[in-house]
């Protein structure tokens, strides 16, 4: 389980560079492995759609239970919404598994806008394909009330288009409307783009399944066009 | 601002070397220039104490209001409980700051341990130095509550040695007391330790300021040796 960072070559690690190397199958979406292009030659590709992941999670442990050196590659950290809970349940401790950790979309995301995650944060994704809605909100709410800056990963696809204007309303029941929000798109990739704004107006941008959302907590400031949260508590 | 991973060379994206090698100083705790001897020729290097982050940061932007380009390091992400936030306030927006994101002691750790982290999780600083602990408590309580995996940084230090028992009472009210719990210590530093235990029993280990501590949410298991939290929910 290989992390490859949020964007390009330039934020894979070295670590992660070497077990791809050292792989003799290669599994991944095409946009990642194109990313690893030059590391691919003599090297069996499995390339996968967007969904399928079981049956991607079970190609992969299949291949590895028949002797094959497979590196599963993930963006960001393979451990974050990512592969490594997948092969490891497949796995079931009958081959090694590793993970090679990356750089998560929260880091990236929060480099781009300034220092929003300098105190304590909660990370949640609203894709509720394998959470129910019921528990979302729960932690929703709860990430709330603990005045936790939060980042939202898989903000909106087609199929949930309202999570985040429940997730707002539940955050507009706790905060103030003037609470920095910073959305952050294709953080790392080249095309990176970011929004400073605040939850009275965070819907008038657009938000998709590329972008990472922050919500400041109560102490969260923009300071020079940059999202801070002071790591010192100011009451 | 310039993120070196939680480990040794090898956990350092070109990114950040490629930042390094730009700065003509270099500041950091001592052990991380360790780390990047080797780019440190004609630089000038500010290695700096633990403690004293305000005058470090100042003399950073100084440095850098009189024209010179300079690198500050830390380890892991700079931007989580790192200089990042206190050096864009000391630097009010009079300079332009970038941060250059590293993979987080929470992969690191997680990647130790199997896959904790695959579901919504919280990272919470147990240092009170800069949060009052009335405020630690409402959020170790409401990560709790949300069913939250809780990521604990700064998990112990001389002087405040009960704040992780105190945690750990918290998450016991909310949680069985064998829900998994993982102990990192050195994490990507070639010594490296992981211990898998649970509630009840974690602190019956050691856990230090070196260690970062994973507490598994209500569907956390622990399968073939590792701690895995699955993706999809199970009821
Ligand atoms: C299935 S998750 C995978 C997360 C990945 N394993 C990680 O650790 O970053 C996909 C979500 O991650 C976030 N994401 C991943 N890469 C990103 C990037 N370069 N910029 C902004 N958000 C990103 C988005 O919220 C996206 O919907
Ligand atoms: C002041 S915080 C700095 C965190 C750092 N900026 C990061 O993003 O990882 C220090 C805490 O990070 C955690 N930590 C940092 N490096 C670690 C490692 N290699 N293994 C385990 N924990 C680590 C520990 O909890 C430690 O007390």
């Amino acid at each position: 389980m290989v992390g490859l960072g949020p964007g390009n070559r330039e934020s894979i690690t070295p670590e992660a560079l070497g077990a791809i190397k050292e792989a003799q199958v290669v599994v991944g979406y095409p946009t990642y492995l194109d990313l690893i292009e030059d590391l691919m030659a003599g090297k069996e590709r499995v390339a996968t759609p967007m969904r399928g992941e079981l049956e991607r999670a079970r190609q992969a442990v299949a291949l590895a239970v028949a002797g094959k050196k497979v590196a599963v590659v993930s963006s960001g950290d393979p451990g974050i919404y990512g592969m490594a809970g997948l092969i490891l349940e497949v796995a079931g401790g009958e081959i090694p598994v590793q993970v090679v950790p990356g750089v998560t979309a929260a880091s990236a995301a929060a480099a781009a806008l300034g220092a929003p995650l300098m105190n304590d944060f909660a990370v949640i994704s609203l894709s509720d394909l394998l959470t129910p809605w019921e528990i979302m909100i729960r932690r929703l709410e709860a990430a709330a009330q603990g005045d936790f800056v939060i980042v939202l990963y898989n903000p909106r696809s087609h199929g949930r288009p309202d999570h985040i204007k429940r997730a707002r309303e539940i955050f507009l029941r706790h905060r103030s409307s003037q609470t920095p929000v910073g959305i952050v798109r294709c953080a790392r990739r080249g095309l990176e783009e970011k929004i400073l704004t605040d939850l009275e107006n965070m819907l008038h941008y657009e938000i998709d399944m590329l972008t990472t959302v922050v919500i400041g907590n109560s102490q969260t400031r923009v300071m020079g066009g940059e999202m801070v949260t002071p790591r010192g508590y100011r009451l």
